[in-house]
Parts: structure tokens; sequence; C-alpha cells
């Protein structure tokens, strides 16, 4: 990716409080340059233009660029290796619709892992801020038992059950995700500086807010869906009435993933908001690792009985796989490049196409060949 | 009830080791009083002469009743008033079929409340012996809860919750009941004679054992079913794996009876065998009484929607629901004597009569009308 298109996408994560349909409908129409060309002279619908207003003069993506590279973090776009597509396109389910129900447009990642390889096999552990000692030792159990079982652990990086989640991981040398509310130079909360620090340095931080940003009450809710996105199942350890590890639940069920929460004690006003989820069906108690990895592979299965058109590997033979495979989640390739990105020959490769083509899986555009995307077949 | 016949009750009681569907069905055809003399004479099936080979020179059944007088209990039949037979009518169900699952023959019972008005509005609440300070604590709440709100407390008479859900309905002025696994004279465990003695005293002490049996093994787990029956749910307060309170949930499921479990610290080994229970579909968390007869209620509704011919009381006129209940559990009538128990003219019973019939709720039998009973349709 050249300079001009990453500025222009860094432009575009701070210009609209994410997540922004009609900024991520332009620019799957444009492409990022054109896209924040257009955003900056204001030549976008008046819906878009409301929502740019007060930031469109604002362009410090060479400096947020900057600074993400200093610390040695990158912002991905979906045009990029490690963009957990698959997950990301579960978003849009929820009925009624509402506006946060949608992918986010970049995001801000510290650390060396691989988000989409991450993302592949990796659980959520949330809970109260004001959890108990019981809280934290089941919290400690469970996570140990998910790194044995190579199940990386998501979490919001809070005080509570998700710090104890972090820790956990890190103390087994595993994979930890701290999904923040504000940029990812931003430590919060800051009595867990060392901790994200830590994270970075052995997991990843992820965020969809370009740096400085403040996290604000609305940010944690909007960041708990990707929280319950990048995870197979989201366990709630703890949970008074009402807190926020109903609300990544609540993501996690409308996203088609597993809902799992930890009984504890009928006395305790920190397990309440857990029995609460666990009245409802469809939330599957949990004691033990093992229970939640039992969790994450059957909705894996469940996964595939749904109409997933955009996740076809399954049905599709070695030739077609490798032609699709070749497609960037963003942007538009040549039969050329598709053969040369694929190892297929070219000469071989628009017969594939067609068939995918008529799958609905991929789409002509201006001479190219594209994923066709739910959004644009929405559209 | 004359003399006779209850004495042959008492006798047909301790002949068979309980339940025992081949002698009850001998009595259903030929009455209590018949049933024992031709089972004394063993002019009966070979299924069942093997049944009774070993007790059929034992008749003690005065000496019982005199005992069960004597301490101021009484025998009941399913031709008694306070026969619970509704509740104790869902018994068959279980798939494959097993022995067990079937009705008791007799009851023994001591105390003055009326068994059937009881099982009405009865939960059963009942878990391990061991069981752990917080188990007792909710126990207690939950028991108060349910006597506040009219429901009575049937358990088994054991130590741990059961002893604690009796206690606790006694410290609310509640009603509740103690089904033994052996002779209602013969408290056990020992160390709670008092307790079992005060159940009496306000409550009811209920087995299908006659006098003097003691309790055993596989009595315990026959006994089980009844704690079920005779409850609209069934409570797991607290359970280790493989407990006799699963066993009892597990009737309570295939009596069509709601099955309850209160979590608890996942580190607790007392709690184990709610948690299995609470992965199980159909198994629904409770955290308070009123959770409780929440499910006693749903119970109820959705009863109404299977099939029960024989509980037909809201879809009857009020003539025909006067003329249904004169006819008694076992046993015919004539049109002049439902006349006299139900308050209908004579002339104006074989209208109701007929409906009923066509519905197959009632049949003629020797010029005479009685019910129609499953057992009997079923063969």
């Amino acid at each position: 990716m050249d300079e001009t298109t990453r500025r222009a996408w860094a432009y575009l994560s701070r210009v609209a409080e994410p997540p922004c349909a009609a900024l991520a409908a332009l620019v799957a129409e444009a492409g990022a340059v054109d896209a924040a060309e257009r955003v900056r002279r204001g030549a976008v619908s008046a819906d878009l233009r409301a929502r740019v207003e007060s930031r469109r003069d604002i362009d410090c993506a060479a400096a947020d660029l900057d600074l993400i590279d200093r610390r040695g973090g990158r912002l991905i776009t979906p045009d990029d290796d490690d963009w957990p597509t698959w997950v990301l396109n579960d978003f849009g389910r929820k009925d009624p619709p509402v506006a946060e129900d949608y992918p986010p447009l970049v995001l801000w990642v510290l650390g060396q892992e691989n988000l989409a390889d991450v993302a592949a096999r990796a659980a959520a552990i949330v809970g109260t801020r004001a959890c108990t000692a019981y809280g934290e030792h089941v919290t400690a159990d469970l996570v140990a038992g998910l790194v044995e079982r190579d199940v990386a652990v998501v979490s919001g990086g809070a005080f509570g059950i998700d710090g104890a989640a972090h820790r956990a991981a890190l103390a087994s040398d595993g994979v930890t995700v701290a999904v923040l509310a504000g940029g990812i130079d931003v430590p919060y909360p800051a009595g867990h500086s060392a901790l994200l620090h830590r994270v970075s340095g052995s997991g990843l931080l992820v965020s969809e807010y370009p740096p400085g940003v403040r996290p604000a009450r609305y940010r944690f809710l909007t960041r708990n869906r990707l929280v319950a996105a990048l995870s197979g199942a989201t366990v709630v350890v703890e949970a008074g009435l009402r807190s926020g590890a109903a609300n990544t639940a609540g993501w996690s069920r409308s996203l088609g993933r597993g809902v799992c929460a930890v009984p504890g004690p009928v006395t305790s006003a920190a397990s309440a908001g857990c029995h609460e989820l666990l009245r409802r069906e469809g939330t599957v108690l949990v004691t033990r690792a093992q229970e939640v990895v039992e969790v994450m592979g059957r909705i894996g299965e469940l996964a595939d009985e749904l109409e997933h058109p955009v996740r076809p590997l399954d049905g599709l033979s070695g030739v077609q796989r490798l032609v699709y495979e070749a497609l960037p989640a963003r942007g538009a390739r040549t039969v050329d490049e598709i053969g040369r990105d694929s190892g297929v020959p070219a000469a071989q490769v628009l017969g594939p196409l067609t068939i995918l083509e008529i799958d609905g899986l991929v789409e002509r555009h201006e001479g190219k060949w594209r994923l066709a995307r739910p959004a644009r077949r929405a559209g």
C-alpha cells in the first residue's frame, strides 16, 4: 500500500466517529484516496456530510502514522492481509438494525501477532470491574485452560475480570488481545498502563480509534462489539445486573457467536448478571475451559449451516479456491494479477472466476475482478 | 370404606415391593378385597405370583392399621378423597419404560394436611447430604419465599439440603412434606427423628411402604419419584456429580414437571451436579422463590396444552363438572348415587354422563359409571 493510500485511510479513520456506514460505503465505491478527497471537499451525501462536518478539516494522518510507526504498531485496513475479514463480515444481523452493527473502517494495532490468525481461534473473557476474589480465581483458571488449548484471550483491558484475563494469559505465555475504547497511545485505565504495555509486547492492542482519542462512555459500548466479533465465544465470568459484559454478550449473540456465562453464588451481586444471562435461552453455563472450546466448535459447525456466501471455502474446488483467495478483501485485480498471485496460469483463471461470479462470490468491476461484498450486494 | 376393604389394601401394600404394576392391575380389575383374596390363594398370574410369593402369607394388616391409627395417621388409597389422583396419573411416560414409573398402590400418611390439596401447590427442594453453609443458606431463603407464596415444600427428610428445607418451612409456619423410603414409624435418618416428628405435626409424613419397613438403597430411588410427582417443580439446591438429587430431577423431567437448579461457585464440588443439570436443555436456573413459582406456573400452562384427558376441569360445563367429580377415583357409581353425591337431580345426570363418555372421560361398567383411566384405556 502506498503512502498516499495509507494516509487516506488514516484521515478517514478520524473524520467520522466509527462505525460510520455511509463513510464505509463511499470508500467501497470510490477507494480510500478518492473518498478522502471527496470528504475533504465536502462533496458527499448530506447524511455523510453531517457525520464528517466537524472533523473534515483535521488532517493529522501523517502524524498519526508516524506515531504508530514509532511505537512499532500499524494501521490495518481491509486491504491488508491481517484484516480479519470473515469475522468482521458477521455484522449487520441485528433486528431491528442499529448503527453500531457495522464493521470498523480500519484498525490501529500494536503488537506482533497477526490479527486475522488470532481471531480465528479466540475467546472473549469479560466481566465486571467490581469482581470478587472468586471471579479472579475462576478467570485465571479458565484462561490457563484456554491458553493450553491454543485459544487466544480477548478482553477490554478494564479493571476487574478483563485485567485478570489479560494477566492470566500473559502468565501462561498465551496470546491476549486488548480492544481499547480510545487511541492505542492512550492507555486506559491509567492504572493498567504497564499491563497494556505487556499485552502489546506478547499479544495485541487493537482499536478502531486513531491515536489520541480519549475513551468515552459510548465508545466502550461500541468497542464491546469488536471484543465479541474477534472471538468465537464470549464468556462472562462475573457481571452485575445491567453490566457492560452483558452488552458484549448481546453482541456475541447477534453476531452468531457463542454466549457463555460462569455461575457463582446466588448471594453474590457480582454473579447476578451471569445468572440473568443463564436464565435466557442460548447462554451456555461453563465451568472450565474445555466447555468454552466446545461452544466455539459448535458455533463453527453451525456457521457452515447458515447462509455465508462470502465464506465459501468448503464448497470450492482447489483451483476455484486459489483464484478466490487471490482477490483482496478490498480492491480489484486483473486476470493477470490473479494468475500471478494464485499461481494459476492466467489462461486458466477466467473459468473459475466465471463460476465464482455465478455463485455471487466475485464480480467484475471496470475490467477487473473483485470480491462481492454483503454491503455492496445490499446496495 | 369398611374395615375389610381397608385391611385388604393394607395387606396388598406389603405383599409386593412397590410399585408393582401387575398388582395394581389386579386391584383395578377385581377391587381390593377380591385382589387380596386371590393373592393369598396364589390364584394370580405367574408374573404377579413371583412378585408376592415371599410375602403372601404375611398378614399384619390389622396390626399395621392399628399402629397407624394410634399414631394419628391413616392409610390412603385411590378411593379416598385426599388421594392426589391427578399428580400420580402422570407416571408412565418414561421412554424406554421402567418398572418404577408407576403410581404407588397406597400411601401411609401421618399429619393433618390433605395430601391432594398440598400436592396441588408444592415444590420439591432437594440436594446433597454433604451440603455447604451456602447451600443451607440458599435453601432457607428459597423455602421462606415459597412459604410466603403458599407453596408447600416437599423433600426426602435426609441430612443436608432436605433437612434444611423441612426446617426452614417449619420455621416459617409453612406446610412441608417428607416422603420417606421406609415405614413412617421408622424415622430415618435416626438423627432426624425429632425433625420428622415436627414435620408430621404441622405437615405430612408420606410413604408407600407399610409400617416397619426399613429404608434400603433402591427404596430411596423409588421414593424419589414420589418427591417429584407430588411437586409442580423440583429444585436442586446443591448436588455432587451423580447424586440422588439428580435422580429426583430426572423423575421430575419425565413426569412433565419443572426442573430447576441453583447455581453456586464452580469451585464447589457441592454445586457440580447443579451445573451439570443446568448445562442440559430444560433445566431452569433459579436464584429466588419467585423464579421457582414461575416454573410451576409455566408447567401448569404447558400441562393444558398437552393431551391430558383425565384433567378435564377447564373444558367442562358446571353440571358436567359436578357429575364428573361425583365419580370416585376407583370404583363405579349408579346414576342415583351420582345424583346424590353431585347434587344434580338424578333425572339430569345421564345427559352430562353421555357427553363425558363421548369425551372419553367416563365409561359404563356393569350398569354403573366410572372414570376412564389411562391404564384401562391402554389395556
